[in-house]
């Protein structure tokens, strides 16, 4: 299962979207998605009332002293797994502290109660090598006065540490203890690649160019991406070539959706927001640049690749070139730096150690 | 009236939403309004014509250097009182300056002419001492080409000073001169609680952690955020365990609202955004956090503590531990720093005095 | 054509709102937007095919270090010339580069091949005193499951250089290649007059104030705002006395709009948005601010003027003299350092010449 363990870490560049649906088999009415296609894939609107599932997942140490989520022993990545939901759905977690640091697990958007908190507010975390349970469950929208509903679960959210280093995590967030979560509404697009962007304060997911994730995918395919701000710093997401609606599914809903369409958005500390594109629509296969449009910070190595290939999935003309004109620049001194911080978070707190 | 005063300040932890409509008696079609209670009210969608409110607002030093808003001589509060209007009303206000610096009071969104600009560009800012009119009108949408209409007033807006230290109300800012602003729609649901919450430059309402404000509300009362950002830093708007619509309301305004959910936002200079939650929806009650997400903003102090009691008002277990040992942290650095800052404003400009 | 090429630049308060669509005559069905009216004109809502339109951009060595784009030569501008299309339009760009330095010509939010990508990154750039062609291609929202829509590519966009002085364009940033973009839809509303504003690191269009670019209106004019973001600070952007819906276009699109109305919002980095007001709608004529709500960028001279006449285009009473008191405003440091910028760019690059 290593495969679906490693999640938009450097292991490999496809990213098959199966996750967690497929290592569990049991999340509602997703029996469809567990196969990777072309086509598009919805959900019936009617839902079933909700499954429960039960994960484990662990926390480990990392080469260079990160830190990261994983849903098997030795299978940690930085970001973590995506884990996926559909409204009315529970996912009860058991977090295995593998560390010589407390840590936890902290969601946003889900319904958890205090002691699922994920923070040492509510002593809601694991001590070192502590095994805790947290339940994280979800909603559908509900209907209220006037027409209008009270907002359910639905949307791209996150998870991340929350006691690691302080009582905001911030050492955990340095280190990589962060991830996607998304909770989808029946009747929802499903994907066929997913990606995981996390600007964590001078880096893409840990890393600075060229080391950056490479993501790929297929011409026509369709492609979700899951951009999440952590650190101190304030972001842009852009990438070239496509665009996206700024709603909760980046398709405009209704031929009379007002929202804004975009290319470029904030991703700033705790942020996250999704959407999804057709790769290469409208534009052709190519290798085409993602990255922070703060100048500063592109020039420092918040950018990489999103390699669209031929449907066919052979490399297109320019592309390779392209890839190997980025891989051969250098951001020594960023990556140095993004590895400093994590050594100087290590060293404050005595180390991880397993 | 001075509860009516005291709008999210320290003096107490409860906050009747009465404000300014119990103390006007006179605003449209709000005399549900006036009690506390934890069903939902609403207003018939038809409007009559717009009232006209008046009022006074007196401009007042502060101990620590502030200066505040509000409706009393000796009832200022930082922040100020929440003004509220429906769209078509008018809101005459009289500003007594009784400090001895310039100062002035500056709305965002609704209508006002260059003399009511509260703008030393303008010409529209109160001398030491003096009193001055403002007159802030406000109009429902209109009807223009293709289905479209031209925006209305409605809205979670801001006030605040705009002449105290500069041109751009920058001292004014710094001590505390600022409030929030409503307009609503006919129809729009009423909130039972309502905070304000300003995260002005390192501070949330001129205080750090844990001297923030604790908002508390019981469980399945319906609670209005207004949210507002101020000074030079960029934040994020975070808060455990509820959950919003990205939109006027922060309610799904039908079922194809294609309106993000979030939990976290954008709060930086000169914004504001507001929405409702159910206190503990679908979580339960419980002490829970609310912060900005820039790390060394919440590790700094920018936190503090939402506190949902047991629907009969009781604490729920828990909480009142959570409670304690956040009120031991001590963020002393950063308490005296943004005691600086306004001991510096003060003294740039001659000190304050009444 | 020298009125068309100067777009919010210095030599001309009045903005007629011609520039591209006058120049070349042929771009769809916006006859009717030639003539400056006050008068509502949209275009029908079902659309003939797209047009192509050939045009020639120089970019070119201005003073004081700068560089910018211009439809003729001698003409270039910072901003560059607002760009028009409608979507299913095409523009074939030939970039004349008359400097000595390599730079790009790299848009949002429409279609192009990765030959047209404007970045380095795909060899996409004219060298020292090259033309060369780019191709910017637009589509229409298409069906896609669920009576959802894969977003087309109407919005207000924006395109800067990507190759002058590193891979991102920063020293092409600096010194002012940049403007705006707009794709409209069929059946949007167009404006009177047309004003860019770009938040550009410390400045305005590559101006502080009092030097900052005053936008002017007629009461009652419809007047188009595209405000884009550039450089390394995170912005807000504020206009006094008048409001829009937080949307594609500013307009309510429909009664069940749920946009937030707005009249503050953020402005980052390679962020664009836009949006129309009536001038002087329910406030009356006068000169009015508009700034960066960041107070050490509003004090540090990140602010200008939108002076909203008379219907009949006389000034109104008190607008002279809050534009004089404004023009005696100093920010001699601030334009300082903003010149001291672009010269070390300059330098860096080894001059521009021309």
């Amino acid at each position: 299962m290593t495969d679906d363990n490693v999640v938009n870490g450097e292991r490999q560049a496809h990213l098959p979207r199966r996750n967690l649906l497929a290592a569990a088999g049991v999340l509602g009415l997703t029996a469809g998605a567990v196969t990777v296609a072309t086509t598009t894939r919805s959900e019936p609107a009617r839902a079933a009332a909700g499954v429960t599932k039960k994960i484990t997942i662990y926390a480990e140490a990392l080469p260079n002293n990160q830190v990261g989520y994983g849903l098997t022993p030795g299978g940690a990545t930085v970001p973590g797994p995506v884990l996926e939901m559909y409204e009315g759905d529970t996912l009860e977690i058991t977090l295995v502290n593998t560390t010589n640091q407390r840590l936890s697990i902290h969601p946003h958007g889900v319904d958890y109660s205090t002691d699922s908190d994920g923070a040492p507010f509510n002593g809601s975390f694991n001590n070192p090598g502590e095994t805790r349970k947290y339940i994280w469950r979800s909603h559908e929208m509900t209907a209220t006065t006037g027409r209008r509903f009270t907002p359910g679960s639905a949307g791209y959210w996150h998870y991340h540490d929350h006691a690691l280093g302080g009582d905001h995590g911030t050492g955990g967030l340095i280190r990589g203890l962060y991830g996607a979560l998304i909770v989808r509404r029946r009747g929802d697009i499903l994907p066929d690649k997913q990606f995981t962007v996390v600007f964590n304060d001078m880096t893409i997911n840990n890393k600075v160019a060229p080391n950056t994730p490479m993501f790929e995918a297929n011409l026509g395919e369709k492609v979700e991406w899951i951009a999440i701000g952590h650190g101190n710093f304030f972001h842009t997401f852009h990438l070239h070539a496509h665009r996206w609606a700024d709603n909760r599914t980046g398709y405009l809903e209704s031929l009379t959706d007002p929202s804004q369409v975009i290319d470029n958005k904030d991703l700033n500390p705790g942020n996250a927001f999704g959407f999804q594109v057709i790769a290469g629509e409208a534009v052709g296969p190519g290798a085409w640049m993602y990255h922070c449009h703060v100048q500063g910070h592109s020039d420092g190595g918040m950018a990489g690749v999103f390699l669209v290939r031929n449907a066919d999935g052979t490399m297109p003309p320019g592309a390779q070139e392209a890839i190997d004109r980025f891989q051969g620049h250098q951001h020594a001194a960023a990556q140095k730096a993004a590895q400093n911080a994590q050594n100087a978070e290590t060293h404050a707190h005595g180390g991880t150690g397993s």
